[in-house]
Order: C-alpha cells, then structure tokens, then sequence
C-alpha cells in the first residue's frame, strides 16, 4: 500500500554489485545477500509494503561503519542504518536498495559516569540491555516507547513514549552523539557536560534525522535514578472530555506525573481481552508517580483529587510493584490487543500530538470521524504530551479501503495541525508522513533540504525518508 | 584586545551605502548612521574591541525584517541581529561593517496559551517584561542569565543561568522559533505540540546560532508555574570540594533543586563588599527550592543534611521573600562585585562547563592557576550543571597581561575539555570562543561550516562569528 509514490533513483545495480563484492572481500559472511536477511532488514512493524535492500551487512565497530560508508560514498551506493526494526513508518525501507547497516552488533555499553548520571552506549544497544547492564547502579534510562528498540534508532527517530511527560523525549536525554558523516569520519556532536553553547546544536540535529545525515555510532545519554518509590493506579471517565480534562489540570498544577495514559473505550476493551484485564468499557487513564514515599504518595492524593472533581471513578493507587507491572504490561500490549481485535487484517499505527487544552476536542472529533468510517480504530496516548496513537484495522488487500485510510489519516494531520499540533509526535517521517510533513512545516522543508543537501550531497544515507 | 584575528572581508562600502540609502528612502528615520547610534550597537559587556557596524535599522514588524535582509541580501551586505547587546563574546560586534538589525521594538508578547503553559513572543521582550506580563496568570518564564536580555538573544545565545539546574536551558524551553532566512522569507520551525518528530529540528539549529543563520522573528517558549512556594538559603564551606561534593550529592539524590550556586572566597568577599553582606569569607552555596509548602520544606531538611555530611555551615532556610529577595540580588550583582574590586581595570567575564563530578577538580585547579599568575578573579557557579565563570579582572592597557590573560582562558578552556566539559557551557562562542570551539568540537566544526554555508551561502548573517 503506497500512502505516497517515493521518488525513486534508478538503481546503479553495476555500483552496489561492485560494493558487494568489496565489501565481501573484506569481510566475507558480515554481508549477507539472501533473501531471508533481505527481507527480514525491511520488515517493519508498518503498514508500508517492505522494500529489500541489495545486501545486509553486520558492523562491529566504528571501523566497519567508516570502512562501510566510505564505499558507498565512493560509488554513490545507499546506506540504511537498521536497530532493530521497531519503527513505524518505512524508515528502514530500501526503495532505493544498497546497503543495509545492521548495526545489532554494536551492542556494548562503553562507559556508565553513576556520579554525573550519564552514559555512553554503542547504537545497537536496546533500551532494556541498558536498564538492565544498569540495575546495580541505582540509575535507569527513563525513555520507554514501548518496543524494545535499540538506542541508535530510538536516537534517529526522536522516540519518547509513556515516560516523557516527566523525562523528556530522546532530544532530552541525548547529551551527544558521535556519527560517521558522508566523508567516512566520525564527528563528536558535544561533549559529556550537562550544557553548552559551543557552536550549532549538532546533537539535536541528528537526534530525529532518522539516519539522512549519517551514521550514528555512539550516543551519550542522561540517566535518572530510580525512585525511592513508584505509586500507580487507574481512573475511568464517562467521556474522552472528562479525562482529558483531568490531565490538563493535573499538568496545569505541576504535579510532577511520570506517565499518563489515554485509552479510549474502543482501547480498554481490547486490553480487556487481550490481557484478562476487567476495567469499564469507558476512557481510563492509567497513572505512574515516581519519588520519595512521601512524594508519590501526595501526588497520587493531589490527583485523585483532581480525577474527582472531573467525574472519574475513585482513584486507587497502590505501590505494589506486581500490580503496577500488570497494569503496564496491558498498556505495552496495546497495540497487540488492537491487532487482536481482527488478526486477519491489517494495522496502522499513526501519531499526532497538539497542545495539550486540544487534546480532548481533538481525540473526540478523530472518534466520530473513526465512526463516520466504520473503521475499528482504538485510540491510546500520551496524554501529559498531547500524545496519541491510532491504530486503524483495516483490509490491505481492499484498495477502496485503502484510499479510505490515506483520506482519513490525512484529515488526522490537517486536524492536529489546526490545532497547533504536529503530524507526528513521536514515530518520525519515514516513508509514510512525508507528504504530511511537507505540508505542515511549508518552508521550512526547504532548509531541511538544505541541510541534507550540504551533509550528504549524493544522498547516500538512508534516501527516500523524511523528503 | 584580540584574543583572536578576525579574519574579516574587505567591506563593499559601495554596496553597504547603497543599502542604506535604499533603507533611508523608504524607512526614513528607524535607519541612523550617527556614531552614537553606531557605538551603542557595538558596545557590548565584554572585553572586546567595539566594531561598529555602518548603520543601524529600527524593525518594527516581520515585513521589516523581510525588507532588510531581502535588501542585504542583493547587496552581500553584512546583517546583526541586536536584541539588548548584553552577550559577552562580541556576539553583536560588526567586523565587516554592515547593518545592525535593532529588534527591541518587537517587543509585543503575541500570545499566552494559559491552559498549555506556553507563549509567544517577539524577539525584543525581554525576560523581566515577560514575566511582568505574566504576573497575573500564575505562571512565569523561568531562565535567568542574569542580565534583562531579550529572548531573540536568549535563543541566540542558548542563555542558561540559575535556574537552568530545574528548568533547562533556552534549548528545553523552546517550542519553536519563526525566522527570516536568507531568501527574505520567513519560516516556521515546529508547531505549539509539546513534542514532535516532524523532520530536523529547525528549532535547535536556531537555538544557539547567534544569529548566524537568519533572523529570529518570534520565539514559542515554555512557561512554569509560579511554585507555590519558594524557600531558600545558604551554607559556607571550609574547601570548594566540600562545596562541589555537597552539590554533586544533592543532584545524584534527584532533589528537584531550583538554584544551587557556588561562590568562591574571592566572590564571596567581593559581593560582601559591595552588597552590604557579611557571609564568612568562604566557599558558599546558595540554593533556592520551589515546590508546595511541604515539598520545599523536606528538600531544604535533606539539604541540610547533606550540608552538615559534607562539613557545611548549618543550613537555614527561609521562604521569607525579603531575605531571599536579598540574597539573590547579591548573586546577581556579583559581575558587578567583581569588577568593583578594582573598578580602574577591565573584567573578562568567561565560563566553562564540566561533568558535575569533575566541578571541584577543574575549579580548584583554576584557582591555583589563578594565584600562581597572581590574577584577580572571582569564581561564580551554577555549580547544579557543573557550570562555572571566572571574571577576570586585568589592565588591558598592558599588551604582557593581554598575552597572560589570552594563555590563562586557553588553559581553562583545555582543561574543561580534558575533563569531557565544554569551553563554553552558556555565554556562546561570539568572537571569543572561536578557536577554542574550534579545538573542542574538531571535525565537527566542518558540518557546522556546510550547514551555515547551506542556509546562509553569501555570509551575510552575523558574519565573523561561531567560525
């Protein structure tokens, strides 16, 4: 299903054979050229029809990225660096074939700094190694979108998730990141201090290029300590209005929330009965409070306070950590339970994020729109961010139905977009919100272009995204 | 004093005159070319030689902005954005002459979007106007660098200071910018959205560029809410590391602490005098909480036990608004101490910013570097990011203590960045800092240089700064 032509390069098969027997040469079964590793590198977890790169190759150090970029720099060859292929809108995609770089292997944690909350990880780390590699230290990395994606790619794709509202998205917690650029070096964005105003903010500028600027071959990132205590619970609404009304108000009064989640109706019965869960068919926001027993507990107290003044049903939080996993367990599983609802067809996962006094009239006019449709679309969000996620089922197979899909997630962009949103709070461009893109951001696509332009002139890494 | 060659174009006197009589014809009297006019746009607070640009045009609106730089655009004539002139490493000084672009009267505040803590301003508010503005609305803007600076040059600058440890640095607080490129057009970098991965962040590449790749015409910015409650308060140390260890402990405790500055005995003496102050005449912390009553109250309690851990004074608070009012005006007024300590010389004000763990080391280090050269230099920190800044006081009537001076700043520069720290951690790079940013970001300076050669390929933006 195409949601937009990509403009495609002819491919120089004579260029990528030449770099395949190169790179071959030099490191024999790191490059791989059958179908199986083929397919398996540009299958995304999207709606997007895969597009096969020529070849995968496996690096192993910064030596390999450079070795690797190098060549096809020098015959024009494409370069798709590849995590772990949790992203959601064809950003590993080859429409234009050349190199997959599977950068899994790089998968060390190169150094932890406990005492400055800081540390330096290899890209191909995910962001469960690294918690876990961290558990003696006290400290976690706070950046949870679900998916257990690598840190090059949540980096890349300016990942966020259920924790951002209190930590930050990855262009939060990035310190640096060292790349290797079009010229087959590798650059330092910044060093590991807290701050600085030396020069252009280069780190920002790759966090979110979804690998159009270069390779990303290690990242610096903050870390936070792990609370003393972590407090939970679940509130349902009688409307989507009530809910949100609720999260405005409790972001409004500063209370310092680590997760606040949006589920519709049509979200909390698929959750239901995907995870044995038994909560009122009705909006239900599930709450996180992390801090000092004190903290947490006055927290949890302010916001049940808040959830009855805005019609919720009694908010019961509890520290018990087994509990509290079921509850995030369910709310990991959303986009499966969606996917349950009707396994034989297919699913797009689609993002926008407006301010956050938008939220309820923008999710309410999406739901009517949704039942205009007749499509099963359940809805769940990041509601502290303005967040929120749409996963539409749909017939792959049904052209009709897919035109009906493009149509609508078009007027979802235009929605949030009127609204002084954006198409895209969190799962990037990619392939599938480039025409969107352009339209919300008008000239400035043209400096993006520029920039891209000026870092890759022959448009070697990863094209076809973003533009 | 030159701490480095500006490497300067011959001026086209013929083209800037031109300019300036296009401007003339149609802007009549916003365009001045007298010098006083002239030297006040190139005055700075810093120890570099003024530079004046050859005229200076009032804007008062997007379309003058547009209608300048389309102007110098055609004529290769060099454009510096000027918002109050309070930057400190010649960021507003013209050396290849040109027209200074005064943009405080774009002093409107265009909108406050109460419910979603955020606002819009023209780039000549200044931060004290805006939070005049905000006065009744509960909320506030919370970066302060100090000096009333305009929040065009606050963006420009990525400007921190004392509450950067909480609430970020001009880089976190920025939603989005408008800006007027090079082809005289305006763009916008990122919608109202609380999060966004919609391309490159256009936002960030502003942040932070000094004016060296268009004109900020408006800034969307984060506000806070005005804490219910402020306390604060002050605890001397007998050794800067038992000043650094408390702070450090403080941050890895995640104690959600608003100000935490550190002034050495030179400082400390210094403000002594020239405030009317009598704190002992040793290293000193100064810290302010904000929160509820009962949250300010334990942050200031676990403060104080980690004072008295590290061999503090004892720690007394207070949430009196007079005394803290007091302190703090004293903490401001320090560039001021400082140079009243010996009112007959110069002061080159300069800052470093070093992992946090690493701030007693590279402050103690300066300071002996400091007595062996036998300077004058008060040392004040945001010690909370690991941030310090040195004013030195010296005659730069004497070429000898101008060379002195010159190798001293390299050396704290290198020795910040031999510690993973950054030579600059807020005042930018201006004219001061570019061959220390040069060394410090290495091949990195060459993607900054394509970038700035893509969106601005004639130089006429701010020319002579940052490279």
């Amino acid at each position: 299903m195409a949601i937009e032509d990509v403009k495609s390069r002819p491919r120089d098969s004579e260029a990528t054979a030449k770099v395949i027997d190169l790179l071959k040469e030099r490191f024999s079964d790191r490059v791989q050229t059958g179908e199986a590793f083929r397919a398996q590198h540009a299958h995304t977890t999207t709606y997007l029809p895969p597009q096969l790169p020529d070849a995968v190759f496996f690096a192993e150090s910064v030596e390999d990225v450079k070795a690797v970029v190098k060549l096809c720099a020098a015959h024009k060859v494409p370069i798709i660096p590849f995590g772990t292929g949790s992203s959601l809108e064809g950003q590993i995609n080859a429409p234009e074939g050349g190199i997959s770089l599977d950068l899994s292997r790089m998968d060390k944690v190169l150094e932890v700094n406990a005492e400055d909350l800081d540390c330096r990880v290899e890209p191909g780390v995910t962001r469960e190694a690294l918690n876990e590699y961290l558990r003696d230290t006290g400290l976690f990395f706070p950046i949870d979108p679900g998916a257990n994606a690598s840190l090059g790619g949540m980096a890349s794709t300016r990942a966020s998730g259920t924790n951002a509202v209190r930590y930050g998205t990855m262009k939060d917690v990035v310190l640096a990141v060292t790349a290797v650029t079009a010229d087959g070096e590798e650059i330092t964005t910044a060093q590991r201090a807290r701050k600085s105003s030396a020069g252009y903010d280069l780190t920002r500028l790759f966090v979110g290029a979804e690998g159009t600027l270069g390779v990303i071959t290690s990242i610096t990132l903050k870390l936070a300590g792990i609370p003393e205590k972590i407090a939970g619970g679940v509130s349902s609404f009688q409307t989507l209005e009530d809910a949100c009304n609720a999260v405005i108000m409790t972001i409004q009064m500063g209370i310092p929330v680590a997760r606040i989640e949006l589920l519709d109706a049509v979200q909390v019965k698929a959750c239901n009965a995907y995870s044995g869960l038994s909560f009122p068919e009705m909006p239900l926001l599930l709450l996180e409070f992390h801090g000092s027993e004190q903290s947490v507990a006055m927290q949890s107290e302010q916001f049940a306070e808040i959830a009855a003044d805005c019609g919720g049903s009694e908010f019961v939080w509890t520290a018990n950590a087994e509990e509290r996993a079921k509850l995030w367990k369910a709310r990991h599983s959303a986009y499966w339970a969606g996917r349950a609802l009707a396994p034989e067809l297919s699913g797009l996962s689609t993002d926008v994020c407006v301010p956050i006094s938008r939220l309820a009239e923008c999710v309410a006019e999406t739901q009517k729109d949704v039942e205009r449709e007749g499509f099963l679309a359940p809805i769940v969000g990041h509601a502290g961010d303005g967040n929120f996620h749409l996963l539409l089922i749909f017939n792959d197979k049904d052209p009709g139905e897919i035109a009906r899909v493009e149509d609508f997630t078009a007027r979802l962009a235009r929605r949030a977009l009127a609204m002084g949103g954006t198409c895209t709070g969190e799962h990037g461009v990619g392939q599938g919100k480039k025409r969107l893109v352009a339209e919300e951001m008008g000239g400035a696509i043209g400096v993006m272009r520029a920039v891209k332009k000026a870092l890759d002139p022959d448009g070697i890494f990863n094209p076809g995204k973003i533009f």
